[in-house]
């Protein structure tokens, strides 16, 4: 019998981070993390879990640009998309009125990743292997179909891409074992948020090194001198030894991200991240120019292969960070993890967020197995709050992700938390703020 | 007594073109053009009014991102908001959490731009003049201050922009004059459309020659010999003297739009638009090389003036064609305008859609008296549909835009269009299809 997407909900997922100022930067002093999250049913009972990560309000846009998609999908023959990936995911992309509204960028691009996302998700779950193994397990051939090739053929061409993928099937197996043995490196940002006051920023620079971090990222761009005070209590912490990335999420124009920066050089730091807006590629190649040997990293607001494949034609960036629910869904990434290759730029995604960690580390991976072959100058970001609400979380020991087996993408949270952290229905936002904020503390 | 905004209404507002194939191109085959469409009331009894143009479905997503930002304007005092549009519109553009979902592109910045514009209607229309006249009037010092220079300072420097304005200020009355006396110039899409005839495609093009117009535009993209025949009807009919721009909505890589722009040169295209995604500055830079003499043309879908910024940068456009609701509001749209003037390209705003024409004047007007001072290579794209939904609708007269003088932005709709295309619950949309589909025939 045939088997069908039968119907779909979409959930309005905030959690009130902001009570405690984690993620707070220059850019972002206040936000509530959030998820637009999607559970799309299949007529056998079989769900996949797909979401956008938001930072609060907006995030009821997100859930209704999801809900613009479904039509898209419900009442199709799930083995039938299965099988062919590569063209639902430019079906979703590419439908001509909800295109008119990004292209590719933005709310309704990210809705189009989060359907693609879930239905990657569900095929997962039905091949009984974690999403990287999937992945992996594809044919060099099969892996170049998902992809749109359309906009990126001028810096990587689907035979390059064939190319890059054929040779990494050489030691798969061998990586693959390592994987499973010791995971994959990842770095903190647990220590860095703006709104942390000094004492807990050394107290928890320290304990990241304890934990086997060799690498902590410091918010920046939010007043000079307490970047300078900040950073220096940080190397004082961790000793020359540790790298320290810092991130002045986008706060800056050009030439103030190169005198900013710069005036940080002292401390050594390793990377400065998204110094500007995310779309100024030029703007990056620039600064990448006047801030050597400092490199420059971004990506997690680059909306579309398209960004990233200029980022790299222009030799803008040192670090690519992708971002797991930014763009169109795995297809794209997959798209710019083989960019990223071609290039040689190594790929250390975006993570923290909602759920973000347990994703990304899907694709990271992915691109160890199957495309980049190593993982030198590799590491995913990790934050460590909200993990508690998924099902399938992160587990980091001794500074690395822990390769999961569950199957699937870990996209799936638990049915109390989203009872719980509903908005605005949900005990999280009913209850007293003030008692709550308290409780949390 | 202090004016306050107290309530807004936004409307999922949407017309059945796609019956007709009304805006049909290579990307867009059967678009309803609609528009999320605000109205904000003051507690004096006034209404500004906004809109942000999209084809169909997801108009309810962009009706959503609207309302999402109404907690940011609704309560304020109307005297000092529009005592400070660049710190509105700042405010707005840079509220942290709905940023997030951008930042400064797609939905939620358009859904700003509906808020600014709006704001902007109200403040024309009790200064009781039209939009291009209130910025033409305002102080150089003033126009700058509506800017925020942030991430295109390295491209344009508020000085710059000042000396810019200053010059513009000579022989500023003689070319108001001058535009009230004999409009301002025009194209048409009128005869393009993909979907028309071969035979419609002649008569159009001949009676745009008929009606004045000395450049019209043709849809490209879907199919090379089409093209050719299509391109080969409409130079025989008006002739070597009319120009004919070409148009292909994206559909293009990089290499592909080079071959098949050139592979059209015979028929002496003008320029060549939306060759490849609006997204990628640098594949715009390199087909502007390969199909020389032939211009490039692109803007209605870049979603900032840091995209801008970057192809005028990179010498990647011939023509700029900013959109009146494609970024965010008249603020980035002036700013828009100082970038072009600063690179000498001329601005061609795109038009057409629903009330695009309406609004797009203004700011070519506006161009025209402050910033290029000329109407060299200046047109203002035309498309003869949807006007009469429009309380002050454009009037063409021999190939030019009439100089409109009813106060405002020319930005609101009539109650019984609003009543009969309101989405899904209009006449329009709740009678029998194929009787409406013959009735508009």
């Amino acid at each position: 019998m045939t088997v069908t997407f039968v119907e779909a909900r979409v959930s309005d997922v905030r959690f009130p981070t902001s009570r405690l100022l984690d993620g707070s930067d220059a850019m972002n002093p206040n936000p509530d993390y959030s998820a637009a999250y999607l559970e799309l049913m299949t007529s056998d009972g079989e769900v996949g879990h797909g979401f956008v990560f938001t930072i609060g309000n907006g995030n009821d846009v997100q859930v209704a640009a999801i809900e613009a998609h479904l039509p898209l999908v419900i009442g199709r023959d799930v083995d039938e998309v299965l099988a062919d990936m590569g063209g639902f995911s430019r079906g979703l992309v590419g439908d001509s009125q909800l295109r008119w509204l990004g292209p590719e960028k933005g709310v309704i691009h990210m809705a189009a990743g989060a359907v693609i996302n879930a239905v990657w998700d569900l095929r997962a779950r039905r091949a009984g292997v974690p999403l990287w193994k999937l992945l992996a397990d594809l044919s060099p051939a099969e892996i170049v179909d998902l992809i749109d090739f359309r906009y990126i053929a001028d810096a990587l061409s689907k035979d390059e891409a064939l190319r890059i993928l054929e040779a990494g099937l050489d030691g798969r197996a061998d990586r693959e074992r390592l994987l499973l043995e010791s995971g994959y490196p990842a770095y903190t940002t647990t220590p860095g948020w703006l709104g942390y006051s000094d004492e807990k920023l050394a107290a928890l620079s320290s304990a990241a090194v304890d934990d086997g971090f060799d690498l902590i990222k410091l918010k920046v761009g939010a007043d000079p001198a307490g970047d300078h005070r900040r950073l220096g209590i940080a190397r004082d912490t961790v000793g020359p030894d540790v790298k320290i990335a810092i991130d002045a999420n986008q706060v800056w124009g050009v030439a103030d991200a190169i005198r900013s920066t710069n005036a940080l050089a002292e401390f050594d730091p390793y990377w400065i991240e998204e110094p500007t807006s995310p779309d100024d590629v030029v703007g990056h190649a620039t600064i990448r120019k006047g801030v050597a040997p400092i490199k420059v990293a971004t990506g997690e607001h680059a909306h579309n292969s398209i960004v990233f494949k200029q980022l790299l034609q222009l030799d803008a960036i040192d670090i690519l960070q992708l971002d797991a629910t930014r763009v169109g869904g795995v297809n794209e990434n997959i798209a710019i993890v083989l960019l990223a290759a071609k290039f040689g730029v190594p790929v250390c995604p975006h993570a923290g967020g909602v759920g973000l960690c347990e994703l990304v580390r899907h694709l990271s991976m992915f691109d160890f197995l199957a495309v980049s072959a190593t993982l030198e100058d590799r590491r995913i970001e990790y934050v460590d709050h909200l993990h508690e609400h998924f099902t399938d979380p992160v587990v980091i020991r001794t500074g690395r992700y822990v390769t999961p087996t569950a199957p699937g993408m870990s996209a799936q949270m638990h049915d109390a938390s989203l009872a719980e952290f509903i908005f605005p229905t949900g005990a999280a936002w009913t209850t007293d703020r003030t008692a709550e904020g308290a409780r949390h503390e």
